[in-house]
């Protein structure tokens, strides 16, 4: 069989994606870079096409990324915050998708606060949808930005190891990083309190450790996840204090883990708290050319999903 | 006379538009609607063009409908939401219509909740306006997709009878219609409980009853309208459920119409309030086929205002 | 030592701005003018570039200009309401503007309600940063615009004198155009109740004065300023009549100044407050000039900055 004939439809997550598919998506990040190497950063790819952004969730970051990877190929793109719409009308998720899908827009990006809402976009409208984070289920272009971080650091993800560090238990980010890495050939190391370490995350390539020196000792890169102060109000660590002393990314710990290795952070930084602005700011920091490889990891799974071949 | 020669510079309302002109317009939706079939959507019609939509009550679908209808024409939209500007700091509707002239867009689609406020933008700016929606008074391009959407549906309005159902005291789309389809020979049946059926809406081609089952029994379009819960909390209706006992338009009152009569919803949909997900989703339904005709009957009406011939 | 040839990256105020390279950017202005006089007003001088506007302050007035001069260049825009982003989740204003330039934008233009962030944005950024208002410090495109229009209504600022009348100490506008005006060759008379007259603004070619009627004595134009009723919460005046009665530009006010002396305010207006009705609307009122200029100011800036020669 031929991996590349079943292209995906969407990227809702990884399970549709073939190895071999998901690595043709990275290559063409390359190309993208280039693009955005350029003085003048656009090109025709997709004039007349038209992309709508569907957020039931706020995030100004990730939409402008998404806003940008789609206008930088010469697509149009139009915005629809779920906040400000009908939906606060009491409409069903099912009825807003269907009016946007009649307005013949030709791909969905969508941000929804439940698990599984971008499989009901897809379910509804027909069009490519792109996932851009359910819940704490998935968030893949955040994993592909990753993957394709490290890949670049080191030429390839074969055999390479991934400590993923912090609020493992609600992040889609970490998820998606579990699900993603292993297809690509790398180690996932998931790490954090017990209370934010959900056992069933446990899988071929993907093992779990509370003690980050242990999850850092042969890792490639690190990375912090985003600790939320409501994780203190809810008990889930004794405070924020408390947490960062143990598993802060910071000079402290990354003195167990190799010279080589990178650091990751998935965006914003609660400074001093799951990182330390030593660390964010020092040179094994990659968190900004993460930012800047986002941008053409989503131009690229546009590209993929609205004009690439089969 | 020749009715094509006094081309209206706004649409506000009907008052100024024969039905040659509207009969043109809705012409034009045609080849707006090829528009839509193609691959690429987008033709160079307005390019170089402004569209400001002004917005001071709130309305995430309609404002997407036309931005989407003024971009597949290549125009520029700029989008001003008057609740995130200076309105809130006092400023007169006046003064700011002034000021978005001054920045020298070229047309305004306007929606406010006060009735005839698309007029005194009209006054205030000496540009092309759209009535998007002013309180109750008139939403004429809703009117039009609907026309448009009958008008496909049966190859004329001519002699066609359209039922609407519901909450016609407070519905801007009810009156729009009353006024549009009988200049295009069609006949309208307002139907509601007598608190939400305004005695002075009868007129020629007009015609009022409580009753939904005699509303129905000739028609060829059923249009449901909105019902808010407000209306409840206000004493329109003694409760959502008595109201839809009697006037949701279901299988049950439908059994009463023609077979071939369509349904119709302006959106956003409160399902099975004023009428059932069964007819919603059913083959009478044309409200996603409302939606679609929407952006080519905008798309014509910019085109007509901003470019079209005299 | 040629002036032109030390060609400053931002406009943050005008510290490193020469009077030839102001005077440049306002000769460039008159070529925006005609632009906007075309029926098509789109150039495509900023073709593939992308502004990243960034409102940590609302403005949709000030936005909207921005983003149309932008767009009448052709670049792209890309809007990051501070509001509803990341920053409302502790993000640092650096966090912040080192992930949008990241995102390979081409230029920011600022708003920010703390004097200073803009130069933060640009120590930050590394690219042209515009600030469009930081706190009470500096609002340099209003003042360049209010400068463009008295050039155009006078043909030189060279020895005209400009009365800024209101409320000085809370003004950015006022600071700014006491920056601008003495380098382009202009008087500034800075006139308010004494609470609202800061007396370190006295400088070469700035004077202060309380009195209104000495104020516009000999002014060519007279600048009022938004009263803001916290004022008067706050005591600096007694009360907005108390106030009005004094210092509103109107035509009492005005009998005291030249004939041909014009009226200025930057918008929005509070109407029989710090200026008539009347006056506003009157004869002498350049405010509508005012905001058109503005466009024409800021796509030269624009240019000046992005593309210009040095």
């Amino acid at each position: 069989m031929n991996a590349l004939s079943s292209k995906p439809k969407h990227l809702l997550d990884f399970q549709d994606w073939s190895a071999e598919r998901l690595n043709a998506l990275l290559d063409n990040a390359d190309t993208m870079m280039q693009v955005l190497d350029r003085p003048v950063k656009k090109v025709p790819a997709l004039q007349g096409l038209t992309v709508c952004t569907v957020f039931f969730e706020n995030s100004t970051r990730t939409r402008v990324s998404f806003e940008l990877a789609a206008r930088r190929m010469s697509a149009d793109v139009v915005s629809f915050a779920a906040g400000a719409s009908s939906v606060t009308k009491g409409e069903s998720i099912r009825d807003t998708i269907e009016v946007l899908t009649a307005y013949k827009v030709d791909a969905f990006v969508v941000r929804h606060q439940a698990a599984g809402a971008a499989h009901l976009v897809a379910r509804y409208s027909g069009k490519p949808v792109i996932n851009a984070g359910d819940g704490r289920r998935a968030h893949p272009t955040q994993a592909l930005l990753d993957a394709y971080t490290i890949r670049r650091e080191f030429g390839t993800l074969e055999g390479k190891t991934v400590a993923i560090i912090g609020d493992v238990r609600h992040s889609r980010v970490a998820r998606s990083n579990a699900e993603l890495l292993p297809k690509l050939g790398a180690k996932v190391i998931l790490c954090g309190p017990a209370t934010l370490l959900p056992r069933e995350l446990a899988a071929e390539g993907v093992t779990l450790t509370t003690d980050p020196r242990e999850a850092v000792r042969n890792a490639d890169a690190v990375m912090a996840l985003r600790l939320q102060q409501e994780r203190m109000d809810a008990g889930y660590v004794g405070s924020l204090q408390d947490y960062a002393r143990v598993y802060q990314v910071g000079e402290d710990l990354l003195a167990f883990a190799p010279n080589e290795a990178v650091v990751l952070h998935p965006g914003p930084m609660n400074r001093d708290v799951e990182i330390s602005s030593e660390v964010a700011d020092g040179p094994r920091s990659r968190i900004l050319a993460q930012v800047e490889n986002g941008q053409a990891v989503r131009m690229s799974t546009l590209y993929h999903l609205l004009v690439g071949r089969a």
